[in-house]
């Protein structure tokens, strides 16, 4: 009864309502991947891996929130030591989907992605010095940006997408630019204002579950829609 | 509370990383299947059974490892002697797609596995001597190295596989000779050196949880793509 979710438990109850989506999210695109052409099935499935992995590092964390009040950052670096390598799969496929893509590509994405996690976590975790840390997470994250926006990937949309592909890849973007923005700026509130993570507890946690529905569910959602379009136009 | 996971946990931190991938590999090779053609189809199966038992006894040795600090043996050999056998059933089902293959390379890839990690066994469990247990187990897995580089196995997709067919055969090999050795040269450091198993109990599990991700996902990984491509190819 001691770890029950209390109706005034704000963040007990965004974990409550994420970790519920993302199982419905999970199914979704489990299921509707038999309605797309074949070459759009992978992006689907990974769609809803992301969605998968996510869900039970939720249910997790959730019951670690309401029986002790905090929920180690180390569940949300494992989680997304798996996601953010899934959802950089999703631009290598959407572009795959339409053209023939160097594997280049693909390290490059997962290169820029260890940086970025690995600097976040020696950081978070103490192993070095929390500015530095941060710094070497910053320019991963903007050799992802790079590649995406100016890189090859970029290029080689768009000389060959049509123009439901050119859009979704585009939104893409913008959530890697703006979606993902949210975690350093949490990580710089949280370790470099001086005030200390557990100060900020409860608004970081809303606020990194707010940034997952984005950047995990609606990236989903977008796929699924070009895929559908993109199936409905030429089969 | 006294058996979470800690922030500084790494071997903790694998054990997680892996069974999340694990559960999302087999989702993705039990999905996949719909979109390849019937013969490459209980390959994709054979791929998320492995994960799938091995997804399980990750699960629980990852629970044993963050409450007590050390895991038992015993649960890797217990994944071995099912996952190892599927393995060895890929490699008859890779070539059976493409030819008619003797039910004797089956039986041959099967012995060698059981004398192998028989062997292992019965060191690491105190029944024979470490040395001499240890030269039985080497001597099951060269046999299996034997048979799919110089014997029928090795024949039979030299003389009639495609190209990707024989590329994805031979990833396998390598594989099967250098993701497959990590095994032992854990045997040896653990038993063989004098140093005895508990010293090195952290980085032996890192080792072994690594490994897991290649011989098991990533050789999942290449026979998917294989089937992807041949159903590509030909329906
Ligand atoms: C740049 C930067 C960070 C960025 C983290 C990001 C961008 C995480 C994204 C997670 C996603 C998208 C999960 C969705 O499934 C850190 C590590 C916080 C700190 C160091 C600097
Ligand atoms: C040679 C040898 C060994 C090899 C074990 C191997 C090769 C295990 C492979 C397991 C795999 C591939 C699991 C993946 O699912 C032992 C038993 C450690 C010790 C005796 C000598």
């Amino acid at each position: 009864a001691a770890d029950t979710l209390k109706q005034e438990d704000f963040v007990g109850i965004s974990f409550w309502i994420i970790s519920m989506a993302l199982v419905a999210s999970t199914a979704f695109f489990f299921l509707e991947r038999d309605r797309v052409s074949p070459k759009w099935k992978t992006s689907l499935t990974v769609s809803g891996l992301v969605t998968l992995v996510a869900a039970v590092h939720y249910f997790y964390m959730r019951d670690v929130w309401v029986a002790t009040g905090s929920t180690p950052t180390v569940f949300r670096y494992i989680d997304w030591l798996i996601t953010v390598p899934l959802l950089m799969i999703e631009f290598y496929l959407i572009l795959s989907a339409i053209a023939k893509v160097p594997t280049g590509v693909f390290w490059r994405l997962m290169i820029g992605t260890l940086v970025m996690l690995i600097g976040g976590y020696v950081g978070e975790a103490g192993y070095v010095a929390v500015w530095p840390a941060f710094i070497v997470g910053m320019i991963g994250w903007f050799y992802i940006l790079y590649e995406i926006f100016a890189g090859e990937a970029s290029k080689i949309n768009a000389a060959s997408a049509p123009p439901s592909v050119q859009s979704a890849f585009n939104t893409m973007r913008l959530i890697v630019t703006f979606g993902w923005a949210i975690y350093p700026i949490g990580y710089f509130f949280g370790y470099l204002t001086g005030a200390g993570p557990e100060s900020s507890a409860n608004a970081l946690n809303i606020i990194y579950n707010a940034a997952d529905v984005l950047n995990k569910i609606a990236f989903g959602l977008i796929i699924w829609s070009v895929a559908v379009a993109e199936t409905e136009r030429s089969g």
